[in-house]
Order: C-alpha cells, then structure tokens, then sequence
C-alpha cells in the first residue's frame, strides 16, 4: 500500500499550484498556534523579509488607546521575534486561563491572519483566528468525544414579513433515531450578526452537546434566528451575494422582527418534534437579541416560561412606531402576572449598557418582578456570552 | 427610531475594541474585490508602509515555475499600485470570463487574505478567498432567489469502522414539508478533503439548488461523506481539537472506507425519506473519491445504477492487502453485467492522472462496458469538479 501511496502524493506535490506552492513557502513545517503543556502559547510566522510582527489577541494584558470618541481598552500586542530561519516567535509569558481565545498578526503595521491556522471566525466584517485552552468552563467549548447533535441550515416561511428567511437549528443527539418530543430554546444574535453567529462565535452547539452530555442541560432544540429583517439570510447566503458584511447596514430595531416571531415558532413545532407548551419554551439573546428577547417575552406572554436577557439592549424607544414597544410596562405587568418560571438578566461589569439594565433591573425591584441576576467581569464580548450560555441553559426545562 | 439607532451605533463604535480598530485602520472604506459591470475585478488593500503588494489568483494568466521536482504552472500574478491614501490597486486587464475564482494577496513576500474580503474557502491547511463573475455555469455556483434545500451536518454510527462519524445531507426544496421519498446521490470527496469539501469548495449546495430550480436536476437528496477512515470528521470537528490539517496525514487507500460504505447507506435510508432502489442511487467522487467510486460500485453491484468518476484516481492498488482491491477484473464485468444506467467518467486534458483514466477506458472499451466520456481542459482543480457535478447530475435517476 505505502508504495502506491508514495507514489499518489509524489505526483500530487509535483503538479498541484496550491500545495507545491505552500512547500515551497516553507508554511507545512511550521506550527502556530503551539498550546504547551503549561499553557503557555507560542505564535509562530514565517516572514524573513518583515521588520516587525505582532500578535494582537485578548489573552494579553489589554491597553489604553485614545481615539477622537474617547479612551477605550484595546486587545494587548505582544512582540514576535526572527530566529536564523527567518521564523517569528512569541510566546506568552504566562501560561492562560481556560477560554476561546482570537487573534491576528500584525507585520509591519499591516493586520493579518495566522497562515498556519486554519480556525477562524468571522465577527461582521472582521475575521479572527482562534485557539482554545481547555480546561473549566472552556471544556464545553471544545468539541469533545461525547455524542454530538445535529446542525441544520434551513429556509422557512416567515409570511408576516413576507420573505423566506434562513436559520441554524441544533437537534440533541438521539433526537434523529428517536420519537421523542422536546422543549425549544430560541437564541437570538446581537446587531451585526445573523443565524450563524451562535454556531461560529457562540460555540452554541459545542456547548449543548457538553451540557447534555454531562446530564446538566435537558436535551432541547436550539433554534438560532437571523434578526436582521433586511436581510433573508447570513452574508454570502442569500442572491445579495458576496457583499461586504456592515453593522450599519443590516440593523433594525423597529419592531418588525419580534412581530413576525411567531412564523418562526409556527415553522418549528410544525417541522421538528416539538413539546408546545410554555413550560417548553425559552428564549434568550445578546444585546439586539436581548433586547428582541425582552419585547418578544411580554409582546407574547403565554408563550416562554424562560426569559434570557444577556448584555440586552434595552434601550427607549419612543421615537419609534411600533405597536411592539407600545405600552411597554403594561405588557411587561402581564407577563409576570403569568408567573415565567425565570427570567434571567445578565450582564458584565464593564459593559456600556449596564446603566441601561441597572434600570431595567430597578423597574423589576420596584414592581416586585421575581428575575435572577447573573454578574460578570468586562464588557460586551463573546466571552462573557458564551459564558452566560452555559449558565442560562442548565436551568431550561426543569 | 433614528436617533436611538444612532445611540447604539455610537455607542457600540466607542467602546468596541474589534469594531474601533478597524474603523482606525481605515479598513471599513476599501472595497475588495470589486467586480465591475463589464466583469473586470479591482483588487484593493491598505497598506501604507508596504513595498510590493501583488495578487496571485486562477484568473491571472498562468506562470511556468521550475521546482526540484520538474517545471509546474503556477497561478498568475498581478501587480498593484499604491495611491496618495496608502490604498494599493490592481484592476484585471480583461474582463473575467465567468467562474468562481480564488485568490490571495502577498505583501513583500508574505501570503496573505485579503482583509475586506470575508468569503474564503479552505482546501485542506490553505484558506483562499473567493469570489464569483456570474454568468452561463458559473450563476449556478451563486446563491440565486430560487427555493433552497437544507443542509444538515450530524454523526451517524459505523459499525463495520467502529466509529461514529460525520457527514453532511443536503435535502431539497420541499423535502421537509412533503412526504414523498427521494433519491440519493452520494459524493465523495478527494484526498485531504473531508466532508465539508464538497458544499465548500464544490458549491455543491448552491448547484443543487439552482439545477433544481430550473428543472435541469431531479430533485434529490445527496450525502457527502468524509472518506478518511482516520478521521471521525473534518478538521476541527472531532475530539482532536484545531490541529492543523495535512495532505499526507489523514488519506489512506486501503479499502477500509469502501467496504464500511453500507453503513452510511444505512444510516441515509433509515434516517431520511429515500427511495430504496439500484435506480434511486447515485454515486460519484473526484480523485480519491472517484477511486472509491470505482471500487464501492464494483463491490456493491447490485447498490448503483449512476456511477460517476471525476479525475479519478484509478491505480494499481496490487500491494494493498484488502479484499476490496482484489479480482477488480471480475468484479467490473459483474458490475456491467446488471447494466448501470450511467458509467460516467470526466477529466481535464492537463491532468496528471489522465493516463491511469485512459487505461481504465481502454479496458472498459475492450470489454464492450458502455461508459460515458466527458473531457475538460486544465487539470486536477475544484473548477473542473464543479463542472462535473453540473453535468453529472443532470442526468441522474430519470
């Protein structure tokens, strides 16, 4: 076998451009990121003619910069150094905490990506590549030898807003070669991001399968949404093409996608084996989705027992002619006259909207609200969403 | 609306490291590529400090490069030119033709994505951007406003392999909201590839998709397996964590994945609606998929009625202790002797392996076993593989 083998590769590296050329760059020796023992990380880049490359990331100590709108905590910069092969070197000096981490080379002032990293996510128009420490929480975020759900992309008929519209829905292992039915978790995206989100940044599925694996979460379907009602699909998904992704321009807040909601719901429990009831359903999102969680809940009150606010949006909305953030308190009054078995509010620290749940969470107090809070450190970050993932989830269905 | 809206985009772009940063890198005005009304392309990067900025890509005329191991043709190269804004440019000479094409950038010697360019597909450990000139075949690579198939990514048991593994389903149009049964169509990927390879680099979906909408195709469901027996699932996906992926490190040809082949088609036909019937089954594979192809019809004669093999690895396997490899002779004649309905065999002209496919000819020839030749220009790449799909699945199960 190996003679024939030999032989396949041999003509293969002879006559492929992509990979011969990939030889000839020296690329195929080198290894970056390298996770040691010790956790510390070694960031490798083969650039024998560059004067300078960094490494951008936020496991280093982040910095002060100063911009026209004000001082702002950048990602910490670390600097690489050039060995006789012409290959730069960084290793952080102390080893890292359990995360997913990003991060980007930086060669002589020009940001690039790692070419010997593969993984990588797309945040909006900004792509990053990641590594995983393991170890703690971060265990859930890796994919590991449990047994695994199943990931759909699908299209469903959303005849409110007229359109066909594409989401991300998660199975739970076993559903498939069962007949059992299960409760639905919506997880709605922030500004900016669409029904991939979760998936990629959100390690929702990873998480899931872990939770469930480990007997902490029920087995649920997760259904991820796009919340972009300009858009029928995640960039690149849909006939707009190939287009330049842009926060400023597929965001809406006006009320029209948590109106048009239950087309989704209506497209799950009749598609998937669904439990419908409120005891069966949650819904949770992060900022935008927050914040389209939050009047989703209360614009629907018999519909979620389990109500997710992570770093929400909230936000008035007054200049705004929607029927769905009319009479806000009223509705939110019948809500939890309807006793939702728990709403949830969590947020960082540092985060610019936490005045804006500070307040959210002092109407709560002074209507006698029940709701349970959840603190963490820094901001508006994926890291502290995919944590509040995997605190929120476990309390589902139970 | 507006002002609040405008509240939250102020605020977002304050405090945001990610979204701060690339606003100061003057990243967030540059359009690349560009792709004109009269199908010439501008490549655009920001890159002040830069001495030398070029593009390689597919669509540039191709170059002759002397390597150790013989002469090759490399992608082309063009030059871009920096204006007063540190803004680096280069606009195709010509128009493009239409195809789906892929390219990089390299910055004083060193390869790199494009920043402004988020649509990248990866072919084992080499990430490369992509964009499309539409048109003639190549509209059936887009993302066009037709009904869309689901695309399903979920692990199914191999018993004969021991393993669970990874595969990814696309089922068409109307597959979820109807009752009727399908037929299946399974394609292989080729060495170093996985199960993504085909819905990423193939556009297997998308053609699919279109060659369904326009009445060209059968609707069908088709199963793209990952034919590594080494892997559990494509890289990143498996316990094995982000390691980096390689060529030489997860092919094996040894008759291993052909005789677990049943398991998968247990798994589609007691999973999915399917019909279960020699007439109803599809099977095709480029390179070391068309190889499998080759064996796993043979091998299962009565599994089959459209065989398809592209760029087809066909080679003396006489050192391979497997009992897939043994008695081929044998066991094509028996295959031909329950008379497939289509033997399909594709390849470049430039390929390395056209002699191994003209001897594989030669013997059908011989033997009087009905095939069908389909020829194409250049060699062993993804725009040849496309090309077969959308003539090979025309003509399926009609």
């Amino acid at each position: 076998m190996k003679k024939a083998i030999l032989f396949f590769y041999f003509v293969i590296l002879a006559y492929m451009p992509t990979l011969a050329q990939q030889a000839l760059s020296g690329g195929q020796n080198i290894q970056s990121p390298e996770v040691h023992p010790n956790n510390t990380v070694t960031f490798r880049l083969f650039a024998p003619s560059a004067n300078k490359v960094e490494v951008t990331g936020d496991f280093l100590p982040t910095q002060k910069v100063q911009t026209p709108r004000g001082e702002y905590d950048a990602p910490g910069i670390g600097l690489l150094t050039k060995n006789e092969q012409g290959v730069w070197e960084f290793t952080t000096p102390q080893p890292l905490l359990p995360e997913l981490y990003g991060y980007n080379f930086t060669v002589d002032g020009l940001r690039m990506m790692d070419p010997n990293n593969v993984y990588m996510i797309r945040d909006i128009a900004t792509v990053t590549n990641i590594f995983i420490i393991g170890g703690g929480r971060a265990d859930l975020y890796k994919v590991n030898d449990v047994p695994h759900g199943t990931v759909v992309k699908q299209w469903y008929d959303s005849p409110t807003l007229k359109m066909k519209r594409r989401l991300t829905v998660y199975t739970p292992p076993g559903y498939e070669s069962g007949k059992d039915n299960y409760p639905v978790f919506y997880l709605l995206h922030g500004a900016g991001g669409d029904e991939e989100s979760w998936s990629d940044l959100g390690r929702a599925t990873q998480i899931l399968d872990n939770l469930i694996a480990q007997g902490k979460a029920k087995p649920m379907i997760v259904v991820m949404t796009n919340g972009n009602v300009s858009q029928k699909a995640a960039p690149g998904q849909s006939e707009r093409g190939m287009y330049k992704p842009s926060f400023m321009g597929d965001t809406r807040m006006d009320g029209e996608f948590e109106a048009a909601f239950p087309d989704v719901i209506n497209f799950i429990e009749s598609h998937y084996r669904t439990l419908k009831t409120k005891s069966n359903r949650a819904i949770a999102g992060l900022s935008m989705g927050g914040f389209h969680s939050f009047h989703i809940s209360k614009e629907y009150p018999d519909m979620f027992d389990y109500i997710g606010l992570f770093s929400a949006a909230i936000m008035p909305r007054q200049d705004v002619k929607s029927k769905v953030y009319e009479n806000s308190d009223e509705k939110l009054k019948i809500l939890f006259s309807k006793k939702p078995k728990l709403y949830w509010i969590a947020i960082g620290t540092a985060d610019f909207l936490i005045q804006a749940n500070n307040d959210l969470r002092k109407k709560l107090d002074e209507n006698k609200y029940p709701y349970l809070y959840y603190e963490t450190g820094e901001g508006h970050i994926w890291k502290n969403w995919r944590i509040y993932l995997t605190e929120f989830a476990p309390m589902l269905f139970k």
